[in-house]
């Protein structure tokens, strides 16, 4: 979770919000659900603060956001800090001209697609998530962006999962 | 378009930023592509607060949102007027336990998810899409919280497409 401060009282709650669902979408996993957050209305609003108190004076002018899950959180941060907001998508739901990037699942391999003039050189990007796993999602978004020019700031999930190696 | 008053400035502009591509996802459709307001810092800020102008005092605690385009709208207006989101999303998508609910389409049917225990009977929603074509979508959404006892105030998108009959 984006903070400046680690002993900011309103993580503890933001983190109480979070539901862990056991074996979805396999066995073995342990998933974490953050539609209960969006329950919390008060959880969910600190979730937004936060991430806007660490980059509204950062000069961001592109929120880039991860279907499906990142249009949730990246639409209430670009409006909060004027940034337009920019989806990326999975395979053939943009209906305008794209660049696409792929990226490696456990087996096999997807593909993010952005629509092509939705950004400018010289923009500078922060990429939304829910969460961070292997950062493959996450690594494609950056590539995309930077293949077009963009600067891309940082990268900003509510959750990272600290048993995983990130691989980005 | 949710507005009070019909001459509301604001309109035009949301209304312009607003782009058509013929033929997509299939030829004779003419697509309105949302994204390009969403590049629009002051036209999306203008959508989001146009719905909240129009709901804040109406005592609404859901705002329920369908996937994915639904996801984007649904967070800002829901953080606006202090309502939790309820993200109503395609089969097998959401971790918990769910109800679901078929709609017709076209050809066959589809179908849409959404949490047990999200919303408790008595509650007022409002349910938000960024276009009504059929409706058959909306009417889904609407069933399932009526199925748990909630009241739906309104459906509500940013495009209705007065070309099309509304079966709702």
């Amino acid at each position: 979770m984006a903070s400046n401060d680690a002993q900011d009282p309103r993580l503890a709650r933001i983190s109480s919000a979070i539901r862990v669902i056991p074996n979805f979408p396999k066995p073995g996993i342990m998933f974490q659900d953050i539609t209960t957050l969006l329950l919390d209305t008060k959880a969910f609003k600190d979730t937004i603060d936060l991430f806007v108190e660490r980059y509204r004076d950062e000069n961001i002018s592109v929120v880039a956001g991860v279907e499906a899950r990142g249009f949730i959180f990246g639409p209430p941060i670009a409006l909060a800090i004027g940034a337009k907001f920019v989806p990326m998508r999975k395979p053939n739901k943009l209906p305008g001209e794209v660049i696409s990037e792929e990226y490696s699942l456990e087996y096999g391999t997807d593909k993010i697609e952005m629509h092509v003039g939705a950004v400018q050189p010289g923009e500078r990007a922060l990429v939304i998530d829910d969460l961070i796993a292997t950062g493959g999602t996450l690594c494609a978004a950056v590539n995309l962006l930077e293949r077009v020019g963009v600067h891309v700031a940082e990268c900003a999930c509510v959750i990272e999962l600290p048993e995983l190696k990130v691989g980005a």
